[in-house]
């Protein structure tokens, strides 16, 4: 019988040892900073509840959620009628799982299970995979990882500050060089809707708003009519469109345009606070960039609002995030507030790509090929062997017996850097040729010489 | 409306802070052994196509697969019909993604469909979660991590002793003393099978006699009986039931015991040749031993076989492995023949915190807490945290303005070993006030000296 060659479902991948050294590249600098910055990390089971997960993320959300079928008999309880009234009514008889869609969920609800354990405030990061069935594309997976920092437990402005802190030191990390931290607040959105005359409707203004870069301005107006805003309400906007300058010339002018509405000097207020916090830790406001258009279309923000972007790549948003006022009400908790930020992993990965930044170094694996010509070249390699790693030098011993040739194809397919050769004549005194593969030379070398020549 | 208190999927956890500083202790100690070998690290997605899966693990391997809906109208291809012939005919139209069950399978997949970039012999290692749908119980999950090493694409004996010197380097990295490394051959076990007289039953010889630690000889006896063995046949093996003493010891009798057979005397000459490389590498025979019933009931090894067990706790077995002549012959590729095994993650947890052998320092956290008494404290806060994290000092600043007491409990909580104070004495002289909070001393510094004194 034939068989069929395998295959990986669909918008799924594999990290092969290239690409995960240079994910682990990316998340060891985020990690660290992290650390640095005292959050903790969480892991979550990937399988969660359906009831922990429907409702959460909209109906689209709910139709993107990866379902678990139950265990045994799963159709014992469908009946006929049951497949005539379709999958949406029969689900919950046939699933009571499913995949974790984001982190975002998870987090609220170890809070929730949690609550008097924790120590507030809880700064937690989580760094996981998630799952959504979407219809894959080009940078769209069904499975993919998110990096999620989060603090609950206070409404201090510092969280924001910190944020701020920790994208300019992942990006410095990174070596990314050209990006910018576009930096609202709901509560600026929520004026402008005031000042307007459209208050309360600040959601649905977002939502059109939220599209200026990919539609422009035009198009932002005509979906604003046609969600019933009045034009000349619409026309108020106008100045908010063309405003340009600094931060501190844009806050000057948004303290007097929002001067009538309470809420939205409120969020003028936070944001200035924010820049002084700034200003007080020594960082300055390069990347930072106040955006009163930034909206990130999701309404559950009730104060800052993050979102970054990498300049001159194909690549957009690369990390985002808010503060909101309510994260485990759903679960029924009230009076969590909290602020957090997510780096796209895999998209930055890709602009890393795109811009040639990856260390050229070998990122992770063997620094020394032992190779040898015969039985004897074995045991002697076994004990250079030992002494390199008892050093802590990534080392291997070429497994089989085989043409030099090949050992050296070996060292070259993985990258490793040098190789030590031992003929009889090293093996008679006591010694080891040690090849650098990038500049060819070759030198002889007592075994400790050798370990200290691959370590510096 | 009351909101159902959110709850997690039975045999499912969530790690918070302490136990993911413990598990990343056991993994970092794992990871760093497996590069310093020269392994590199693979990741799979935790969906596999159905037909990747089944039929790998046996019937009841199947049963105990998580297998995920199919999106959309995942019922529309189901008739009446179907449903009276039940969950297992009709689950190939509602399903055709399942849950990694292991990392083996979806390792074979990856060398197969990678056949022609991966450089062989391939050392790869894989840490990642599994899933089963097993009955919940105590030590025994619905997910938890895998933790394998792999060399295919070579039938060096070097890779066998490899494997005992990456348990010895990270049993004693974890602190691990009282464990034994049990070694036996396949080869051995079918060497038996033919002296006693029942030549190619040694898979239904070693599923009996896999029982021996447990049930004894007796009942093992029996249970060969019941499966048609001969009890004279049997009887023979008495001696290798009663065999102690020395590697060397054992080894001596068994060449004689297994002379009349060719695949038997093959397999101690392999267990020797191990036990040769291993004292030409200078490491020793301690914690290596070999026994001759030791069989995994896994009957896929064709060769080495290893398991590990940690003596006086309550777990048994924490990992095994052995060599496989065919990896990928399920998937179509034959002749990959390779050797690896697993370290079980969730039980050494258990077994270092039975036997209290996790560091009693704190593992990974916040080293200083920054406190303060009023807004100027802030921002000169602010300040003493830019300097602290510069030089790397993992530190936070309590985010609200709040009573000492309170932040000095929250330094407790999250077990942060010094508290910086700013009152207004510090702040005019530019200074601090560093307490360290394990010996309650407390000294006013410069903002240098302290970090000098908490990096040290």
């Amino acid at each position: 019988m034939a068989i069929k060659k395998p295959s990986l479902p669909k918008g799924t991948r594999d990290f092969g040892p290239l690409q995960m050294a240079r994910r682990n590249y990316i998340f060891d600098i985020i990690k660290d900073t992290f650390k640095l910055f005292g959050f903790q990390q969480l892991e979550t089971p990937a399988m969660e509840n359906l009831s922990t997960l429907t409702g959460k993320y909209g109906d689209e959300g709910d139709q993107l959620l990866f379902k678990i079928l139950n265990s045994g008999d799963y159709l014992k309880d469908v009946s006929p009628q049951d497949l005539e009234s379709g999958a949406v009514a029969t689900l919950s008889k046939v699933s009571e799982k499913g995949l974790r869609y984001d982190l975002t969920v998870p987090f609220a609800r170890y809070v929730v299970m949690n609550r008097n354990e924790v120590t507030y405030p809880f700064k937690r990061y989580q760094i996981q995979p998630v799952w959504r069935a979407d219809r894959p594309q080009r940078g769209r997976y069904r499975e993919f990882y998110q990096c999620d920092a989060d603090v609950v437990g206070t409404d201090s402005l510092v969280c924001e500050l910190e944020i701020l802190l920790m994208i300019k030191r992942v990006f410095s990390k990174l070596g990314l060089k050209d990006y910018s931290i576009k930096l609202n607040n709901r509560k600026v959105l929520a004026g402008l809707a005031e000042v307007i005359g459209v208050p309360g409707r600040e959601s649905e203004l977002c939502v059109a708003i939220d599209k200026l870069d990919k539609i422009g301005w035009g198009k932002v107006q005509e979906e604003l009519v046609s969600r019933g805003f009045d034009p000349k309400d619409i026309e108020k906007l106008q100045p908010i469109i063309d405003l340009k300058g600094s931060n501190q010339e844009k806050l000057s002018f948004l303290k007097d345009f929002l001067s009538s509405s309470e809420v939205g000097i409120k969020g003028i207020e936070e944001l200035q606070s924010v820049l002084d916090l700034l200003a007080s830790y020594g960082s300055d406001e390069t990347y930072v960039d106040f955006d009163v258009v930034l909206a990130r279309g999701l309404s559950y923000y009730t104060g800052a609002i993050f979102e970054v972007k990498v300049n001159k790549v194909s690549i957009g948003s690369v990390s985002g995030g808010g503060r909101y006022d309510n994260l485990t009400g759903v679960f029924g908790l009230e009076g969590v507030s909290g602020v957090g930020f997510s780096f796209g992993v895999d998209r930055i990965y890709d602009v890393l790509e795109e811009l040639d930044l990856f260390p050229k170094d070998q990122l992770e694996g063997t620094k020394v090929l032992v190779t040898y010509f015969d039985e004897e070249g074995v045991s002697y390699g076994l004990r250079v062997l030992a002494a390199l790693r008892n050093s802590g030098v990534e080392s291997e011993l070429y497994p089989d017996l085989a043409k030099i040739k090949k050992q050296f194809t070996y060292a070259d397919k993985k990258q490793i850097p040098y190789v030590i050769v031992l003929g009889s004549e090293e093996i008679n005194s006591n010694k080891v040729s040690l090849k650098d593969l990038k500049t060819g030379e070759q030198t002889t070398l007592s075994i400790e010489e050798a370990i200290q020549a691959v370590k510096s």
